[in-house]
């Protein structure tokens, strides 16, 4: 039969199991998908119910007007070029346009009438099906059991609504159906509906329940178990556009400022850097481990007369943190230069490069922040100085405003512990409150809070020419001064615990012994700056699958 | 005492060991440095002979009357701005300038007369110091006697050599030493040249062999060894470049066609895409492991709606392979997406990413690629097409070229086999006689030698929608159209021996169950096309610190 083409599957009302209370697929179990697969009896039933429906359909079909107009996509449609929903203008009205989108929502309305909510990368138009020569009966109800999630091609003329469609992004017009095919089909059942992770879950909330309005409430872990059709939302659409433009604004910088992008390795044959952190790897018959960052081996690019370079990277840490702030592998942005006279030359380099950033965020993306606040309002715009320069304050400065708020630490405290996070953020609070802006930088940390190659303050050595970045009080950044002199960089790592004779050190070690330039950098989260720029209340929601000491799916 | 600043160390020529025959640093061997650091007697002589040194020194430099114009950089020198080697210009002729550089070599001519090359990011220029008020003799001397390798500041006045000096890059100008100063002392036994690693070593040759010229010869494997000297040279330089471009031209040309860039985990939970050639991790209280590929996360990236995506990522393979290509971390250009009407699309698309690439690398990096021509010039050029289009062929049409040069495949090993690395590399040349290009794509390969998610050929399903591409015979990258049909996937992995139901395979078969696009992409290897564009005969020597099976370090 020349029918093999046309659309024989069972339609998605015929063969779906009622549910318990008669709702609809928004109230699936997350199991359904398992459970149903490997119920082979029910399997089995639905398959000869199918095959007599089929036959059933077979014999409407021959008096069917439309049959050429809907169904599995026929090879001879397979040339149509198709418009973005993005480019959708007025200037469409009544004429004809070909799109490819997901089904949000189908429902039929009458025999006569459907609609189906399509989506592409989160964005919704209407599009509606009426009886009207050629259109079928038949071709109607195809069209309103569409299965949701699954990607149609739609071919019809764009009209003007009468009123706005609130529920569409395009509000403002909708498309008259007259060709609906299909490009991938997805299953009736789904773990969860792509438009009820639009809504972020209400704090202490939990699987099952529902929000003030009724709808699904679902939780960020099951988001995640189900990330490919939780990436499909506006929200985390927009949200990868962000991270997406972090990298690249990183790299824009990096390049003009004539850095060099270097890739160092991953797999390293001892954990130098402080050990017990640090994944270990079977490396052959031996054993290796999983750098906690490019630190050291960007240093030896320096070494190496590369002179300025940048690494973007992941970053593993084996640190058992559950926490909304840690992962144990995240995108680390790197950077590494030699300076001439003073480390502030790197320091106002980097301020520099974060104002560039986050600058350049809110005037490339600012339709994708948008979107985001919509379901993140609370943190509210992110401010940056308003005369393009970094705010500077020294450590000691952070510890004077928050004695000022009544958050003391004795003169011991201050040079040997660092910030708790919960002082951080009221750090961060005041210095909102006091300069306007949520960006800002913290110099000459107290030395004992920092790593063996931190070069000490020549004037109190008790302080170090390091700095740490924040915004929204988070940390986000952490940097120095590097210590160049071989003699200088033993002691510390004695000063510190740590064995200069210690093989594992012995190339970096060398490097300083043939000669080093002074240098200094810093190191990036960058799925912190995308969480604390747009006020996300978890660092998973800005990584595209996040690994933590739980998670290692999907 | 006020002189503490001046130069009180020992001079090189006063302490260093006499070598076995009279020879210089040149013969020292790369262990010396461990066995002097162990050798504490001779040390705490050594230490007592520069005491003795120091006070003669110090009654000499009573009457030294340029004791403030050398030695450890003064705090009130540090403000000279320095000019680039590649910013001097004859404009320059007559003219004060002060640069940072390393000392590339040191020579006392005379008690009146020392020569320095300086050498700064792989280039040289020449200085020289000459006894005139208010240079003193012991100046002369300190100059001379600078350890190799060491980082100064030399305040000098350009001047125009009588014959152009060929040794150095700059050879048209030298520079008349006034000051000279101490940044970062290298030691005096340096475990190799760097001016010995800037030739390539003959092939076959071993290590303390000389070359043709009398020169030692240093083997790719202490230079490896001894990775951050032998980023020094000009030549490595000159390299890193080229790998910096080629990274920042595949991420222009991607954000520039509207991708997304994505960081997808390199830990994951389960070895499903081959196996066995899968490092291992621990990863809490479980295993975990390292991603050979971000393939099937980059398509689940597809399937949730990201329609165009990249990464720039390590790979990491737990091959034992020990070739001059194969290593077990190197850096992989992903990329993925959306067609509409045939792969070919996205075919193109690729195609003209490599053009782009290449073509631009010879535009942006012409000065960088000549002097790696120096070094390696058996190669040639790189031949890109005339028109600026890549060359594709299919698979078979490689089969008759082959066939064509005396190479035969049987019917069954065509469909069953791929070309063995000498066919490419007979293809290779074949190629590049008959259609004067060293880059070329071929499409169509055998769906039996291609892994499991690639989308066999509808017009016959021995062949596939597959392509590599090629450079110089040698294989660059791989990619395909992928199945996107759930049923299909599960029945090619059964045809492949794969089980569908295994539980890692879970999160990246449901994308497909939850309706995906049809798409394309491909993954490059960024160190390859290093290595093929300039001809190295080496991954290793495209890679900033390699990795294999036997090496771990530096």
């Amino acid at each position: 039969m020349a029918d093999s083409e046309l659309p024989h599957r069972p339609k998605p009302e015929e063969t779906k199991e009622a549910p318990a209370e008669g709702g609809d697929s928004k109230n699936a179990s997350k199991n359904a998908l398992k459970k149903a697969a490997k119920d082979k009896a029910k399997a089995e039933k639905a398959a000869a119910r199918a095959a007599q429906e089929k036959a059933q359909a077979a014999a409407q079909d021959a008096n069917d007007t439309a049959k050429h107009l809907y169904g599995p996509i026929p090879p001879t449609e397979d040339v149509l070029p198709s418009i973005r929903f993005a480019d959708l203008t007025d200037d469409h009205y009544e004429k004809e346009v070909t799109v490819v989108a997901r089904v949000d929502n189908a429902r039929v309305q009458s025999a006569k009438l459907a609609f189906l909510m399509l989506r592409q990368q989160g964005q919704k138009v209407q599009a509606v099906i009426a009886a009207a020569e050629p259109i079928s009966r038949q071709m109607i109800k195809y069209t309103g059991g569409l299965n949701v999630n699954s990607i149609i091609q739609v071919t019809g003329i764009v009209k003007k609504p009468e009123i706005p469609i609130s529920s569409a992004s395009l509000s403002h017009l909708e498309i008259h159906i007259r060709k609906v095919y299909m490009i991938s089909e997805a299953q009736q059942m789904l773990p969860m509906q792509v438009k009820d992770a639009e809504r972020p879950p209400p704090e202490g909330s939990e699987e099952g329940q529902v929000d003030a309005e009724g709808a699904p409430i679902v939780t960020l872990k099951t988001r995640l178990d189900n990330r490919v059709l939780d990436l499909q939302t506006e929200t985390s659409q927009a949200i990868t556009w962000i991270s997406s433009g972090v990298s690249e604004l990183f790299a824009e910088y990096m390049i003009k400022s004539g850095s060099r992008w270097i890739f160092t390795p991953k797999m390293v044959g001892a954990a130098t850097e402080g050990g017990s952190n640090v994944f270990e790897i079977k490396y052959f018959k031996r054993n290796a481990f999983l750098a906690q960052s490019p630190q050291l081996y960007k240093q030896m690019c320096i070494a190496g007369d590369m002179d300025n370079v940048f690494e973007i990277a992941p970053v593993f840490r084996a640190e058992d943190s559950n926490t909304h702030r840690h992962l144990t592998e995240f995108s680390g942005l790197d950077f590494e230069k030699t300076f001439r006279h003073h480390y502030h030359e790197v320091l106002e380099f980097a301020e520099d490069l974060l104002v560039f950033i986050l600058s350049q965020l809110k005037e490339r993306y600012a339709d994708k922040i948008a979107i985001i606040q919509k379901s993140y309002p609370k943190a509210g715009d992110f401010k940056l100085p308003k005369d393009g320069k970094a705010l500077r304050l020294n450590y000691m400065d952070g510890v004077a405003l928050l004695k000022e708020a009544g958050v003391d630490m004795s003169e011991q405290e201050r040079f040997e512990n660092d910030f708790s996070t919960a002082m951080e953020k009221q750090l961060g609070l005041i210095i909102r409150e006091k300069y306007d802006t949520d960006f800002y930088v913290l110099d000459k940390f107290p030395m004992a809070v920092r790593p063996f190659y931190t070069k000490a303050d020549p004037q109190d050595p008790r302080l170090s020419n390091s700095y740490d970045f924040f915004m929204r009080g988070e940390e986000i950044m952490s940097g120095a001064q590097r210590i160049h002199d071989i003699k200088e960089l033993e002691e510390s790592m004695r000063a510190k615990g740590l064995d200069p004779q210690h093989e594992g050190f012995d190339d970096y070690l060398n490097a300083f012994r043939q000669g080093c330039s002074p240098h200094a950098g810093g190191g990036l989260g960058l799925n912190r700056i995308v969480m604390f720029f747009l006020g996300l209340p978890n660092v998973r929601l800005a990584t595209l699958f996040p690994r933590d000491p739980q998670r290692l799916r999907p």
